[in-house]
């Protein structure tokens, strides 16, 4: 899905980084890592951070000098960046960025999204090279992220997108809701169960009823929680016909 | 905004983890992070990955020793979890449980999102513990996330949605939320009831409980409603001592 979306690391810092940022590239999808003039790179150290999964993305990274070698053969180039102000207008977020991102992916286009280094993030001469910035949102307090924590969050909001159905963890489908009939059902059964046993008195029973009904009418109730609370009353209903007060002897 | 939002690492086993943890907590604007069992806890490897800016974050980290003790006064629970099979039904992705956690949070109630160890994850003991699970979608092929990433993502949506505007109704302020252990308390009195009627089986009660409690750990179950349900129990028991099989003659 993201087999045209390449992460490009601008002249890293720090070979664990890399090796963090490969990582998270691979659980996301990317496996195109592309190092401009990365600072005394380790593969050594980069690695143990890749983790043995990602290792193959880490090692076939492309390793060049200058940012426009990196960008040769792409459609188009997004930047990210920390600095908001002045004339860096237009500034996407992650989520708005994914959604032009898997845009120009399904329409047959070649994506980089370039990342600055850990202590100054990109200039000028290297944002002039992209067709559009990126910031992901933080706290005052906080603003500065770690390179591999954005390039998780960056894709992750791309895989995210990528993926055609919005994406559902494995397990049943849910059990679809209960009409109102259903409902109805219950609330008279519920009623019936609470007065077999005392807890709602004889004389008003709808309104003692009233906050129960609230209760439920808060809950989208499913069809199986509509079955189990079903099963409840019978068994109340029928613990009180075999050994309540009034039971047939 | 996220004030009542914590994050506890059940038992990490790198302290490096616990600093870069404490860095995306800060840069996501949760301050509150708390340890459980940590393993060869060192604050002098965890620190530099904290970064000077989130120095106080990880400085102040509660660490105790189990996650009951950890979960004390949070009225909802969530786990973070890889595996999604078996019985781990109705598993929400990081947007779908920022959503909850918002809506929580606006309600004001204290959430609590445990992420388990790096190899492991959280085993079904845990699990047990909290209202919900989630999961972060991953490729197929790289479907493990270093920790810290796990939580920079998690934290992001949280945050994200934090900076929307909260839908207010009107209408009178809503009850408290329960407390997990209000809500630990109502299961076992559910439980204790069901049992009571038969309508659960003396042989594995807590089997027979998880579709009971999972039907009411998707509900923000509010104080008076507490006290309704509870009134129930009371009820039933009352009845079964006094009409029951085994009632004192």
């Amino acid at each position: 899905m993201l087999e045209n979306l390449a992460v490009v690391l601008f002249r890293p810092k720090f070979p664990e980084n890399v090796g963090s940022a490969a990582r998270a590239c691979l659980n996301m999808g990317v496996t195109n890592l592309i190092l401009v003039d990365p600072y005394n790179f380790d593969m050594d150290k980069a690695r143990p951070l890749a983790t043995a999964h990602a290792k193959h993305v880490l090692e076939n990274a492309t390793i060049v000098e200058t940012l426009p070698e990196a960008l040769e053969g792409f459609t188009s180039v997004y930047g990210t960046t920390a600095r908001t102000g002045g004339w860096r207008k237009g500034i996407m977020t992650p989520s708005t960025l994914s959604d032009v991102v898997n845009d120009r992916l399904r329409s047959g286009g070649k994506v980089a999204i370039v990342f600055g280094p850990e202590d100054k993030g990109l200039t000028n001469e290297e944002t002039s090279l992209c067709s559009g910035l990126m910031t992901i949102p933080t706290s005052r307090e906080g603003t500065s992220l770690n390179l591999a924590q954005a390039v998780v969050v960056v894709l992750y909001e791309c895989f995210k997108k990528s993926l055609d159905k919005p994406f559902e963890a494995d397990g049943p489908p849910q059990e679809r809701p209960t009409t109102v009939q259903e409902q109805e059902a219950l609330f008279s059964n519920l009623q019936e169960s609470l007065l077999a046993i005392d807890f709602l008195k004889d004389d008003n029973p709808d309104y003692w009823m009233l906050p129960v009904r609230r209760f439920f009418s808060k809950i989208n109730l499913r069809r199986n929680e509509f079955n189990l609370l079903m099963g409840v009353c019978r068994q109340i209903q029928w613990f009180v016909r075999t050994y309540g007060p009034d039971k047939k002897k």
